[in-house]
């Protein structure tokens, strides 16, 4: 068929109410369009830095390559913790990050990650899926930086960190040097401990030395592969301050005005595609790590209750003083902890009942 | 620009290395498709049978409308109970169901949607897109019934039931009517309970009139919209043959082959959105649901313990007969129950204790 006459025929479908649904092909017209994504975080992270190829690899895949999302790690176009700048900025149109890493320039920004004692991921996504998280967070983002984000990741609530020497005590928090950020730090400050800002890289041999006592990276998968089982024996859980952190792709709003509507839903779906990719990943994988971790010595440990209850009265004291300094914390946390009363108050029930008696049935 | 020059322009671009990459269009060829999905759900449970809508939006937006599915009620165009049968058939192209359904064509249908004691919603979802569970299962769809399926739903845990008197002991098993099907069914046949199939819409009338004893139907959410704390007081959990049940968006195998990969693609990334989307609004609606069924007098009880046993070591029974009748069950739930014992071992750690840690402080 002659390609112009062809054209026509197809441009007469449309008006003739699909009478030729049987032919193969419509003319469309999408833009060929690369963009470039700076992820925060290094390749070595195959899970997390996985997570924005997934999305990449689906986004390219639903458009016939004509979409293209080039994803660079951490250093390669941008330091990891410029992600949010950039994209700001719009040298590059799209990141991919945990945007608690931005808690100095606003601890907003942790609402949307993790903050201590909140969601788990699946809490989290209700809120933010169909709770009015998205919603009321993007509020803040926009206004802020100029970014639309959308959640791509969950970690599942993350270990408590590798201890050189026993937890028995809130007395034994005093003075400790734990290699831990943002909102924890600041709740531990208030427990005596001394919050470290080292790089994942550096945190090895900090902790060989003694120069660190404790150190909190991610959970067993990632953790074994920095090999601090060599350095500390101790592996306390539950990491209270991340019980399900949320990744985020985020895009530049000028860059994402320019795009189709296709390509807007294309972005939303890939973006889920690679929420749900990492934490099913995470969650396949971190198993085995675990059991490889307790085979070499390894001794798993929980935080003793009054810890917990310690750290737990420490960050009501950070929120209330948070709230009082910042507005818009107080606007999206209130949000969250809203939702998170009747989350809690539903999971309590057959959920929890559920999983606990599984974990007693199945030993 | 004159039609056929700009296409001309456009199929140079390729060759050309993206020289015209700043034009607004390139031509694309992606047929008009028109699929009909029957569901196996009512419009009225707006939740799951919503799921399918999502898809469906999901898919025409990413195809500008050209990739179009009309998705059908229970009985519109097939009844609830031949979905599956009817996309086998490729009288409709796709369907919306829970695969245990079809428990009775073969019980390793069940292991895709919920099975005693099985895997809890994230579990599950880590079984399937990274554990293998989609890979293993799909042979056997294939294999039966010439159809591939993609998940695209979950309730998470449901509830164990709406009961008229007290469980207080294994005994009061014996004889109890219970609305229950499947596999549950087989297990508390085990322990004297009498299973009774009855459509949703019966059971109010069943349980008022004392028909029946007891009915199991979804959780808060759904249950209240069927009134069932009007007509039974007692309200347990947790459904342990449901812990997090997937349901699933099913295509003839031969209508998928038509597809192009572009649309492949759409259509696995919009039954992920489906998935998400129902997991995230049964969580968002199911806590006030449950207050409001609390506020009406109904009580919660979890099952005792004792029975909780008896139920767990009945149901090791049915696997080990269903095993040995059925070497497609037995591949399949072999499969599964290796995953969830490692799952187990590892939500033991971290995330049942930040959960429950959770549930206690936050009273």
């Amino acid at each position: 068929m002659e390609r112009r006459s062809f054209i026509r025929k197809a441009g007469a479908s449309a008006a003739t109410g699909g009478a030729i649904l049987a032919a193969p092909a419509i003319i469309s017209a999408q833009p060929t369009i690369r963009w470039r994504l700076a992820s925060s975080f290094p390749k070595s992270l195959d899970t997390i830095y996985g997570a924005a190829e997934v999305m990449s690899k689906a986004v390219s895949a639903m458009s016939g390559g004509k979409f293209q999302i080039s994803v660079h790690a951490a250093g390669e176009l941008v330091p990891a913790f410029q992600v949010l700048d950039a994209v700001q900025q719009g040298n590059i149109e799209m990141g991919h990050t945990a945007l608690y890493y931005f808690f100095g320039k606003d601890p907003t920004w942790a609402v949307a990650t993790a903050i201590p004692f909140g969601l788990n991921c699946r809490q989290f996504q209700a809120w933010w899926y169909q709770g009015g998280g998205s919603q009321i967070f993007n509020e803040f983002a926009e206004k802020s930086a100029g970014v639309y984000t959308m959640l791509a990741g969950n970690t599942g609530a993350q270990m408590g960190g590798w201890f050189r020497k026993e937890v028995t005590s809130v007395e034994d928090l005093k003075g400790l040097k734990f290699r831990v950020g943002g909102f924890a730090g600041q709740v531990l400050t208030k427990l005596g401990v001394v919050p470290q800002q080292i790089p994942g890289g550096d945190i090895y041999p900090a902790l060989e030395k003694g120069t660190i006592d404790a150190a909190e990276w991610i959970g067993p998968y990632d953790d074994e592969k920095l090999g601090f089982n060599k350095v500390a024996k101790f592996y306390y859980y539950p990491g209270w301050w991340e019980g399900g952190p949320g990744l985020h792709a985020i895009v530049n709003q000028k860059a994402l005005a320019t795009l189709t509507p296709e390509y807007k839903a294309i972005l939303e779906a890939a973006a889920e595609q690679a929420n749900g990719f990492m934490m099913a990943k995470y969650d396949a994988v971190n198993p085995q790590a675990l059991k490889r971790l307790v085979g070499s010595g390894t001794q798993l440990k929980p935080f003793p209750r009054p810890v917990m209850d310690a750290c737990f009265k420490a960050a009501q004291e950070v929120y209330t003083e948070t709230n009082a300094a910042n507005a818009n914390f107080k606007k999206v946390s209130d949000h969250y902890f809203n939702f998170q009363r009747d989350q809690i108050s539903w999971f309590r029930v057959t959920e929890n009942t559920f999983d606990d008696y599984m974990a007693s049935a199945k030993r």
